[in-house]
């Protein structure tokens, strides 16, 4: 989101690719795919419907299918996993880390689950099926179960030693763990004071006390405290202290990104799992629900104005300036709501500060609530001429944007109580909450002043 | 955002620093602060509101100072900015890498800049007047302009050992830069290889041909761009290719969820800066604006209705429907907006990929647009039992529906072409155009058909 052009390469690339489509240059396109990292394959895949994605999918180096799958949106790794038999899949995770054949064996059903369990290295095996032991939204599930632990009393030359002797250290590693005899996790050291303290101090000279994520945790809860305390590394450890695995950064910019996407798609009313390309039918159906949330709280606005039917049968322009008045409170609650939400998710509202912000909001509120409500009084008087009307919607936009503020803090709260996720249904709560009191106020202050 | 209780451990630290302050339990507070370390600190700040807050900043250690006021919002680190003399603010900066102190500097007038500059190491002065060099939102105001850097020929041991002699890497390294006698940057060595790779092994045999970010780029651009490759390291190169600096994990995960961040708040009219605890004057002049640029569009919608003041004045029951055709025409485009805002942000929506979309939405606006319309024709028709508005509310729903989700693509399109960010205004233009097409189609209709 930003004022000049975004990624004139990717967008460039993409294009390259529907030119060598139309042009059936199969090896100019195979010869990309050979070129590309893994990574850039799979945003690639992403970046286009289904039907183009079928014809790319031929083109990827065999070598690299197992990562791109792992990679992939779950909704297209489904599709493709759909189409292989247990012995392709055999193949295709032969040489991927466990993080990447729990993500592929995700989308399989339980007998070519445990087919492909078979054929796999005891060591890996091991760890794809503690992987898959875990629910899918908890810590346990996205973190990386090979770590490289060393006790306390040796020295920083020996783990030196020891890491290449052994092969140790993957990709994504950063700190070396400390562990006593049972695995308990007494501290960490990282690969920076590894190579830069003296090499014949022992770890527990540079030993870190690290902060640690429980692997039973929530993973958007994960998520917030991993943003709140700026990490990029985190050790996983059951309820017991045993050291399980880690977050390495590429998993904590993975997990606090999702959060912060699921929050963006549930406001609007969206799926987890739609994006641009997921086809036409899905899309529906997962919108179709929402909409049809939205109708009963939509109709319940309209049943509001159904028993004002006697002041608008007799008052026109109070039907059109119904729509300004649920749009105003509407806008006020959902700025409110916003910023509630956020201070939720960053575990601010507790005590003298729910307090605080219910008078804030109210004031906030209010205050706007005066100026606009003048405002449209003013546009309505001139528009009307009717001072009756004027006084009526001036009254009724500064009561709905006071309490649309209020609700904006009071609905995710009470939400949060009730253990419903505030931005999935905060948004069409308020909205509902903004309308009839909007309605209400309007057209009931019509009622009783003009009538 | 989860269905388990959050933060515990924040929400009850919170907690016991308010029963603290009732109590006016100082020592307390201040061995609290004595043993948090400073991001714990600086998020506690945070969570309170100004006189709160005021109440807690005199009991931060004062060797903590400085990394507290790096850390915190810019709007908290303004206010106690201000209040501080040159001299206080040499002091507190001495010590600070070059990022914290030119975040710290940030807020103060050219004056007190120039005298802080003066009191700073060579070194350090150098690098924080290169970062302030750069405008607000590009990358090279993010990076951490200390990098380390050998040249090809040498040994892993060589390495190692001019990093131990030479204290270098600070907390944030991830890799050792390979350059030339230009400083152009050859590749990047991992820190990982640094220590598993044999020793004697020399640099270029495992220099990794990194991508690099382009000092000028925007900040949300790198953003998605370092998000679409999962990166989370990258050097800083000038439009000559010289190494200037790097972003680190740390920095990585700050760009891309302020950039998430701002995606979210500018979705629903509320400013970047804003915060639960940003004080009621700021908050209300930041979403004044926002609810003034919608009143506009608010009364555009009633300027339609009031078009259509004949059929109004004689059939009441539309003016009771009129907010459910608005509803489902705003809902189902602002789904669309949301997930082609990602799609746009992504890249994803050039070529071919544009009309598949159009298509795709008009698709499952028609879809869904005709399977509510005929429920709320059917609710429609229990309710007042006349064929004729069942018939006007049944076609003013499929079409608004439909247009709502082209206009869902159209908008942001557009937008992006006139680079306006398209989460800014995108959503406001969006309820714009379904409210005037939902009272046009529907009061239009009525009148062509029942008047």
């Amino acid at each position: 989101m930003a004022d000049d052009d975004q990624h004139p390469d990717n967008e460039t690339r993409l294009l390259y690719i529907q030119e060598r489509l139309d042009e059936q240059d199969t090896p100019a396109l195979a010869a990309l795919f050979n070129a590309l990292e893994t990574v850039e394959t799979t945003r690639i895949l992403e970046s286009f419907p289904q039907k183009t994605r079928d014809l790319l999918w031929p083109l990827i180096p065999t070598e690299d299918i197992g990562e791109v799958l792992a990679g992939v949106d779950e909704e297209i790794r489904a599709d493709y996993v759909e189409d292989l038999s247990a012995s392709d899949l055999e193949t295709i995770v032969r040489g991927l880390d466990a993080q990447d054949v729990a993500e592929v064996l995700d989308v399989t059903d339980d007998e070519t689950k445990s087919s492909v369990y078979a054929s796999l290295d005891d060591n890996i095996r091991a760890q794809v099926e503690n992987l898959h032991a875990y629910e899918e939204d908890v810590v346990g599930r996205y973190m990386d179960p090979e770590t490289v632990n060393v006790k306390q009393g040796v020295s920083l030359e020996a783990v030196q030693r020891y890491i290449r002797i052994h092969h140790l250290l993957d990709d994504q590693s950063q700190q070396i763990m400390i562990t006593d005899k049972e695995k308990r996790l007494l501290g960490t050291l990282t690969l920076i004071d590894l190579v830069k303290q003296p090499q014949e101090a022992r770890v527990e000279e540079y030993m870190v006390d690290s902060f640690t994520l429980n692997d039973q945790m929530r993973v958007n809860n994960a998520a917030v405290l991993l943003r709140s305390k700026e990490l990029s590394f985190v050790p996983v450890c059951d309820a017991d202290g045993i050291l399980v695995g880690q977050l390495n950064a590429a998993d904590v910019l993975e997990i606090t990104q999702d959060n912060a996407d699921m929050t963006l798609k549930h406001m609007s009313g969206v799926s987890d799992e739609e994006e641009v390309f997921t086809p036409i039918l899905r899309s529906a159906k997962s919108r179709g629900l929402w909409l049809g949330l939205n109708l009963l709280t939509a109709f319940l606005a309209a049943f509001v104005i159904g028993q004002f039917e006697a002041v608008l049968d007799q008052i026109v322009a109070l039907a059109i300036l119904m729509p300004v008045v649920a749009s105003m409170g509407g806008i006020a609650g959902s700025q409110t709501l916003t910023v509630v939400i956020r201070g939720l998710a960053l575990g601010q509202l507790v005590g003298d500060n729910t307090r605080w912000l219910y008078n804030k909001e109210l004031m906030v509120g209010m205050s706007n609530g005066l100026v606009w409500s003048l405002v449209v009084g003013a546009i309505s008087y001139v528009w009307f001429g009717q001072a009756l009307i004027t006084l009526v919607i001036t009254l009724a936009i500064f009561v709905n944007m006071s309490l649309a503020n209020l609700s904006g803090v009071v609905i995710p709260l009470i939400l949060k109580r009730l253990k419903i996720d505030p931005a999935l249904s905060g948004a069409v709560i308020l909205t509902t909450v903004t309308d009839v009191v909007g309605f209400l106020s309007f057209l009931g202050l019509a009622t009783l002043i003009i009538l």
